[in-house]
This record gives structure tokens, sequence and C-alpha cells, in this order.
């Protein structure tokens, strides 16, 4: 058993740990290893809007654009696409791309073709949407719990190898415990998400501020591999559950403090549906998750039926991946999406300059 | 808004709490309040055991006697009597004293009268079972919890006010937040419980050794004044789940660390069934029962169904009190009780007399 913090991570506490050194969880769970040389890494979810069938092979066409331009120099290590319809009834195809180098990601999204491609006019009169939302979290900024070892998914995929049995998991509060900066820093917000630029109401482009400590949650399933009985464990008892916390989110989330929150599915590059799928999750804070999670119904039964199956999962794949952020490292750029997209329903216009200090400037 | 931790009880923090100073509670909640002047209480539950209804007469008689005995000089300030049949099917009568002077407590104890009963050989040939289970929290080893503010039961009542609405309730670990002892010390458990004298296969008088920290939790329901709507929120809706979850810890208890579950349901002097009742729970440690309380689905049932009517209850009375306490501050003895009894059941034998400490002695 060893911690899931990192020893290269450990620093000497001023929070404790939610639970007392004894504490055995009842089943065991893994977290993704990386060497000290691992700083920083970018997670950045580039999307494409559109509305129904008849936009489909253009939206398609964009988002094999974006994934072509992976193919770049310094494009990210490991990426996959989703497909989710939001209640808003639009269709949003995404592909995320991790980093474990921000130099080389910077690199990347300055090139000419990347960059040129996202501030051509072009993009303006597409009669699609587009948005860029990234983030990238120091190594004590994110945390990952997995329940297999093997060929872990996302930021995972970009880190070099799996840790043995880990300690804190199997209580609320595991979560926060299993960040790095959580032995020190109450990982809180400092501000509120504010219009930079643009008006979400008229569409064209339009660029959110974050602030310190977005959570950002993802949340995985796998059920490719899974045998008869753990397709029927997972499509029959646990995703109902979970679509409806995860549309109880989409819908409710604005006063819990959840930003934005998208169900996604997972395609590959003609828009095929694959077997997995993922929740992506932006919140205000980890305690804002921590409180939700904790408390809704349909969260504590998923909960409930992961503690009872957990130790005998075989193929079903379940995991998770949680970071927070300086809001410096934060990218959310808009392009014609609709007003409810991502991070533009719950930022404020900027506070406007006073004209005061307009004439002192 | 104001801490559960009273200002004479605050001391420099060595641990955290487990929230923001920013966390708000979803609905109002209470604790009781004493002065500083109040350093230690004692709960005393003293019990009666019997098999149906022959002896019931016989039972109640030795209730009623115990309960006489505590309008003596250092009786104590609050008691309450209850009833329950156990998993051996034997019926048990109980009735909690409080007092809030442990000197008054040891008085009363040792007076011979009250000695005198106890310690008495007819005890033994009575064809009943007697037991005392007493423990004594200092005032930084326990804490109350109310979903009202007027004639707190249990502890609360030998205490002398209600506290404004609290901060720390509504999350995991907020029991553990609202104990003063856990700024400072994780009350963890030090031993096991031991059969100091006596065997509890055979019946007679067995003395149960208690340890450091175990904790006793009073989970309290009241529907006498509830009107309509809400005795059948209580006993339609929240007894049944509660009803499955306090019989899952009274037969499977041990493995989770839970020594003793006892449903019981208040009584009259004649034994007559009041609309009152409580759980009394004795576990190894918070921690034990903290990890049954967050994880248990009939508990995130309550949980869960609490939460969603608690801002909206009128009459219906919910609370509990949980207390800490050393191990030379607790008392746990039987007469010819079942060895299913309170703590007999986990209590492991005296570890014996090595031959060699034999003779050095």
């Amino acid at each position: 058993m060893e911690s899931a913090i990192d020893k290269h991570l450990k620093c000497p506490r001023t929070l404790s740990r939610r639970v007392p050194d004894q504490y055995q969880p009842p089943f065991p769970m893994w977290v993704a290893r990386a060497g000290e040389e691992l700083r920083q890494v970018v997670m950045a979810y580039l999307g494409v809007q559109y509305q129904g069938e008849a936009q489909k092979a253009a939206a398609l066409a964009a988002l094999q654009h974006i994934v072509a331009s992976f193919a770049l120099t310094d494009g990210p290590l490991n990426h996959d696409l989703t497909h989710h319809t939001d209640n808003s009834g639009y269709d949003n195809l995404i592909v995320v791309g991790y980093w474990k180098d921000p130099a080389a990601y910077c690199r990347w999204l300055r090139s000419s073709e990347v960059d040129g491609w996202w501030s051509a006019e072009a993009r303006l009169h597409e009669g699609l949407g587009y948005f860029r939302e990234v983030v990238a979290p120091r190594a004590e900024q994110f945390e990952t719990l997995y329940a297999f070892r093997e060929d872990l998914p996302g930021v995972g995929a970009v880190m070099d190898s799996t840790s043995g049995e880990i300690e804190e998991h199997g209580y609320w509060g595991s979560m926060r415990d299993r960040f790095p900066a959580s032995q020190t820093d109450w990982m809180e917000p400092d501000d509120e998400l504010r219009i930079l630029s643009g008006d979400p109401a008229k569409g064209g482009r339009v660029i959110v501020g974050g602030h310190d400590n977005i959570a950002l949650i993802r949340s995985g399933q796998d059920w490719a591999e899974a045998g008869p009985e753990e397709r029927s464990l997972y499509l029959d008892e646990i995703l109902p559950t979970l679509e409806a916390g995860m549309d109880f989110l989409r819908d409710n989330g604005a006063p819990l403090g959840c930003y934005s929150n998208r169900f996604v599915r997972n395609i590959d590059l003609q828009g095929n549906l694959l077997d997995t799928s993922y929740n992506i999750g932006h919140w205000r804070s980890v305690e804002k998750l921590e409180r939700w999670a904790e408390s809704h119904p349909t969260h504590l039964r998923i909960f409930v039926t992961f503690f009872r199956v957990a130790a005998g999962l075989q193929k079903l794949r379940l995991y998770h991946e949680v970071s927070v952020s300086d809001g410096r490292q934060q990218l959310f750029e808009y392009i014609n999406c609709h007003a409810q997209t991502g991070m533009l329903r719950d930022a404020k216009p900027a506070p406007q300059a006073c004209p005061a200090q307009a004439n002192a400037s």
C-alpha cells in the first residue's frame, strides 16, 4: 500500500488528511505515476458545434482537420474523440489532447497552421461553432484514480506507469486527499468566470477568463472488452443512474457551482460510436464538486454500486482524473457557439471600466 | 453562524477541519451548549434482560427499582426508558441516566443502596439479566446535533442551552469536526474489548474492559407531536430504511467495528410504548462509524431523505449525540446476560498470564 501522492510530491502538511493512518481501503485502486520531470500537463478540449445531420459531415471534417493538426510538430501525445448532444439541442464533437510539456503545447498552439486556422476570418462564416477549453495543471494540481492498471486513458496515457495499491480512496474526501496540493492548500476559487471579450448573445468570437482552482473532472467508463455480465452491470445498472446524475448537473448545475457538464461518447474519426464514454465536468472548486458528489441521490447510488462491484471488476474499466489549475493557465475561447456552451453560461460580463479609471489611464 | 465547537473548547489546531472556511451548510442545525464548568458528563445505560411476556412484570419491576434509585442523593439529572428485542430473541429494558458531575455519579454508584442492590447475591438468582454500560466523556469528547432547538433530549437535557446555527454539518466528516477533541486528536482506539472477569458463555457476573475512544452514538427520533404528514414521512419513508440499516448493524456489525447496535423504543414506567425512539450504537472508533455511515446504502438513503426534508421539519424531531471516552472512564458489567449482549459478543478473553510473569510476581 502506498500514498496516492508520489514521494517527490510530498511536503510537510499544514492540512491533514481526512482519515487516520490506520485507514484501510475496502478494495484496491491505482493512480498514474510520472517522474519528477513531469512538472505540468496540458489538457486541451477542442470542440466543433453543429446542428443535426445536415451539418454532420462538415463538423466531422472540421474535427478531422483539428486531429490532423495534432500530427504537426509539438502536437499532443494522446488524444481521443467524442460526440454529445447538449441541452440546447446542439451536437458537439470534441477532441481532447494531452501534453506533458506545456512549452510544446504553446509552440503547437502558436504555430502558423494552428493559430492561422483558429484566427482565420473563415471560421466565422462556416455555420459551425468552435471552442477551445484548455487547462494546464501542475503536477501537484491533479490526481487520477483507476480501477485497473493497464493502458491508462486520458492524462494517464502521457504518464509513465501505474502505482501500487493506494491508500487514499473509498471515503468521501479521498479525491482531495489525492491532490498533492491538498497537503497545504484548500484549492479555493479566487474569482468568478468573466467575459473578457465578445458577447455570447451575439455569437462571433468570445473569450472567457477563468479563475484559480476551477476543477475539471473527467470521469470515464470503458465497456468495450466487458463480457455479458459486466456489460449488463454497466448498461442496465450503472448507466441509467449515471445519465440521470449527469443530466441533472447539465441542467441544474449553475447554483451548485457546476459551470458545465457534458456526458460524452467516444467516437472514431468517422464518427462511429465506440463502447467508451466519459463525463467532462467543470466546477467552481473541488469543494463544490465534493458537496454534490457526497449528497446527490444519483451519485450516492453510483457510489454504492461501485463499492459493491469494485473488487470483482474484470474488463469493465472505470476511472477518473481531476485537476485544478491557475486562472492564468486556462484558456476558454468560443467562436459562434450558442450562449449556453461551456463556460459561457455562467460567465459574468467583465466589470465596466469606471470613468475615473479610464481618465486616469 | 457559529462553530459547533464552543469558544472555551477551541484550541490551536494540529488537524484541519474537512471543509474550507467558506463552507455554508445547506440547512440550519443546532448543538447543545454548556458553560466552562461542565468538564465531563456520565451516560449510564442500565439494562434488564428477560424473555417474553412471562417475565415482563418482573423485568419491569426491576427497571422501576433502578429508576427509583435515581431519586437518591446524587442521582442523574435526566433519564429515559426504552424497550427492544435483540437478535437472540431476548427482551431488554434500558434506562439511561445522564449526570453532569462525575463525582456525583460516583457517589451514587457507590451508595449502599445502589451498590448493595447490584452486588447482592440475589441478582444471580432472579432469572433476569442485568447490565450496566457507562461512559464518561469529557466536554471535548462529545458532540451533539439537533434539527430543533427546544427541550433537548439525552445529554442535551443536562446542558444549559442551544447554540445558534452551526457551521459543521451537512457534509461527511462533520461529526468528527464537531468534536472539540478532533482539533488535535484522531481519537483512535488503543486496544480491543477484553473479558476482565467471568465467562459470558457461563453467565453469572462478567466484566468487560473497554479501550480508549470507543464511540457511542445515540441517534433519535421523536414523532410524538408530528402532524399526519410528518408522521407519514417518518413512519412510512424514513423508518423502514432506518430499521433495515439498524438491523444490518445489529446482525453484521462485528467485522465493521460496530460492537453493539440497539434500536430501542421509548416506554413509560409501565412499559407502554411512546412515540419516540433512538438507536444506541457502540463502535470501535469514530472512524469505523464514519466508514459505515458514508458507504452503507441504508444510511445513504436516510441521509438523502433527511437532506431533502430537513429545512422543512416542523414537529418531527431528529437528533444525535456522539461521544468517545477514555478506556478507564468506561464500565461494562453484565449479570446473567446472554453471550451476545452489548460488549460481550466482541470481547476477547484477557491474555493469559504467562507462567514466567506469574512466577515473577
